[in-house]
């Protein structure tokens, strides 16, 4: 698979509108996409395995998305069948009060994957250049204050995560992109659904309002910190299979060019063991 | 399946050796087993989507056993399938230097299931009752004066998770039971493999030489600390299938019994709702 296709590239002019949120020009074939993700799905576990016992490299792979994008159904198909041990979702839901009294990366910090160990991110940092940005008023006086604001945070997202790809985590980043139709189908499907109308709030509805905000943000965001290091992957989501596709694929070759291997036991030190009675 | 006959019951007459680690006799059919554990994995995702949707129980799965008993091939096995998003593992090794100064529930506590989610033990409090009675050299001088040292902690585990259960935390606690000569077997098989001599230390080969004093701790903190609101079980364990099948069986079962169901939305509240444009 091709996914270079889908990656933010040439920043200063990339915008958002060249990506088709129906895109399914990988794989055409629901069926056939079914087959490949249960190979996917085989492949992501061996190799959380490998990264789990060479303890070399840690893996973050951060979700981003406007409401009903998809994030929990994607960890839900994708990563179901990920050993549960070395693998972890944290999810940024609005700060507590002592969260907020931090800069907006304490509390990411400290839930960013240790090596050997593969973390995902159901929203992340990016809510404070995205939601934050949408809604001002989330801001409080001294950071309102601030001229550069959205451009200082864009350097210092970009900073952090040069720091952590230093230090062998890799990032993986993927905005969930649908449409404001699919949103509205989903939207809809929640209303009806009593599997599903439990996790529906009309606040998540109000913000809908505000669409061509949001897509500005994540615009002027994917722009500003898709990095050489850490890039954007713009994901087709208005077809769930798709997207589950797309994202094992890119997971599965992340983790692959790594070649991780079981660590040799020092084969002298082996040899001198002798296992008591 | 009967689970109760592998529970710790009539404490203080209660014995370990009442217990044989190879057995099967809820199921003796290896083949059989495995779908009936493929069906079980199915439910156990099923039940911890209701326990994650629902948020009014956690669940925490403590699992103990000797050096090799088979705790992390337990979770690989059993909970691969369920969705990371809402469970969680946490593994207790030898506590950090801050760890240390803390009372020995304190990084057990802010581990411990939050309602809405699954969280399993890879060892646990348990260990301050058992690799620290057969080494007390690791006791700091003032808990090593203290003369019913072992009885006080299992007062404070007991109270401690009562506490628990009384916060609807629901509390499973295994030892998997292994025989000494299966655990012989299971290292030799790790120096041989290279896909598993890297876990290796010739530190657990050597705890082996306290085997019996082991089976002697294992079996007065089960004494003492299998409760009406958090009973231990003490699951065969030399094979690998059959153990896997009594946890699942034992998980699913205890997930059942709360009878969960996808909560509510409000009818009033969800017609109010107009999706804008």
């Amino acid at each position: 698979m091709t996914l270079g296709r889908y990656q933010v590239k040439d920043k200063g002019e990339w915008k958002l509108d060249r990506h088709d949120p129906d895109d399914n020009s990988l794989c055409s074939d629901k069926k056939k996409a079914a087959e490949r993700l249960r190979e996917l799905k085989a492949d992501l576990a061996e190799q959380q395995q490998l990264l789990y016992a060479s303890n070399e490299y840690g893996l973050l792979l951060v979700l981003q998305a406007i409401d009903a994008g998809g994030k929990d159904g994607t960890i839900r198909h994708v990563m179901s069948g990920v050993n549960p041990q070395g693998c972890h979702v944290s999810s940024f839901k609005a700060p507590s009060a002592v969260e907020a009294n931090h800069d907006y990366l304490w509390r990411i910090h400290h839930s960013v994957a240790a090596r050997g160990r593969f973390v995902i991110f159901n929203r992340s940092h990016y809510e404070d250049v995205l939601v934050v940005r949408v809604h001002p008023e989330f801001l409080p006086p001294w950071a309102a204050r601030r001229k550069n604001l959205w451009q200082e945070r864009f350097e210092q997202i970009n900073n952090f995560e040069k720091h952590l790809v230093e230090n062998n985590i890799i990032i993986v980043k993927c905005f969930l992109h649908i449409s404001k139709d699919e949103q509205r189908q989903r939207f809809e499907r929640r209303l009806k659904d009593p599997a599903r109308n439990w996790k529906f709030a009309a606040a998540d509805v109000n913000e809908r309002r505000h669409w061509d905000q949001y897509m500005e943000a994540f615009e002027d965001a994917f722009r500003h910190t898709s990095t050489d290091w850490a890039p954007w992957y713009i994901i087709p989501a208005d077809r769930k299979w798709y997207r589950d596709l797309v994202i094992a694929e890119l997971l599965v070759k992340t983790l692959k060019e790594l070649k991780l291997s079981f660590p040799k036991g020092d084969a002298e030190e082996l040899e001198k063991i002798v296992i008591p009675d």
